[in-house]
């Protein structure tokens, strides 16, 4: 109760499955007495385009543009894009990121992809030497959940779904410096029945109910690679 | 010579190091009587949001927008937006496909994953059952070359550089069945010193002249987590 959650959500389609994960999310969460925010990137017309535009005003070095070392700069002096400092306050507030997403390419869609690479700046996120455990994203949680085209099985067959989620957890939050929950996945929900579909968003559910009584994962190596 | 070549090339300034790369390879590539195509995306401005409006004329079904089945359905019909089928034609006269980028967050830039999201459709890329060595891309080469902003001994540190490579290179250019050739990695060189940087370049250009005489790397969970 009390804390503050912002959900970054990337789908178009609100009667889709993630869209019911989300509302699932929203309203267990809010009944809890959390504060939920959304930032719903498709609704938003999100750019994920890293440009020259993020920066407002003029460059550190105009005559080559360096997209880290310009925003970096910019964030300095209050000179990011008015959508990126958006986002970036709804980060600084939150005690908990929750990523929902369809999983594309064993990956996240490119919308989202767009908001770690504007959002999460140098100086914001993290800074020299301040990486992993000492990131600026400390004392908040995150959590990955997503939605797959393919079966467990199919993950399975050639290698472990926690392969994939190294860049992003790893990658990504561990680096800011963010605690990082289980993943939540819900395996080929459009091939599946009626009945396992309410099955999946009951267990989305229940696992709100206790989520802030989980520990985080253990993120070395062994974790993803064992 | 008489190949075909696709650069997809993600970095908004001419004058970087990936630019570099580009020249170099489109150069090389050139004198060796190759025919090179680069989509720069983005001086295309390119999208990569994927949206309703890749597909032009009517849904599928407009009751619940599912992007996945929308393109597959517009594919199979020709109605996809002209901005992807101008990609999925380059794709197709390919024979080597390469990607150049710097690496952002362990992974390509949001620009870069649009084009995978968008450009490899279902039917066009892979199909039901068609997927991996039995992939639509067959007979074609792929090849990552990226920079990174650490050093080496930083992806060592907590891990090994391959294990980002595995959602790229096996979970994309694998999954629709095209050969994938060893990455091309320079590490940091924003902080290298000029005489290092070149070496980097001529390193490049000296890979390039033996690419095609090149084994594919063997594409097993083992090459990336052994």
């Amino acid at each position: 109760p009390g804390k503050k959650v912002l959900i970054v959500y990337a789908h178009q389609e609100p009667k889709s499955f993630n869209g019911s994960l989300l509302k699932i999310a929203v309203e267990e969460l809010t009944k809890q007495g959390c504060s939920v925010t959304v930032s719903d990137l498709y609704a938003m017309h999100f750019e994920p385009r890293a440009t020259r535009n993020d920066i407002v005003g003029h460059l550190h070095n105009s005559e080559e543009f360096n997209y880290g070392v310009e925003t970096w700069e910019a964030y300095k002096r209050g000179g990011l894009s008015t959508d990126i400092l958006a986002e970036q306050k709804k980060v600084q507030e939150a005690d908990l990121l929750i990523f929902q997403f369809p999983l594309y390419w064993f990956n996240m869609p490119a919308i989202l992809k767009g908001w770690m690479d504007r959002v999460l700046v140098q100086g914001f996120a993290y800074d020299l030497s301040k990486a992993y455990d000492g990131g600026l994203l400390q004392n908040k949680l995150s959590l990955f959940s997503f939605t797959t085209g393919g079966s467990k099985e199919k993950y399975g067959f050639r290698g472990d779904i926690r392969y994939l989620l190294w860049p992003m957890q790893h990658g990504i939050m561990h680096f800011c410096g963010a605690k990082v929950l289980e993943p939540h996945i819900c395996y080929a929900p459009e091939h599946v029945s009626e009945e396992e579909r309410k099955e999946m968003l009951t267990a989305w559910s229940q696992r709100l109910k206790t989520l802030w009584k989980e520990e985080p994962i253990d993120c070395s190596p062994e974790w993803y690679f064992k």
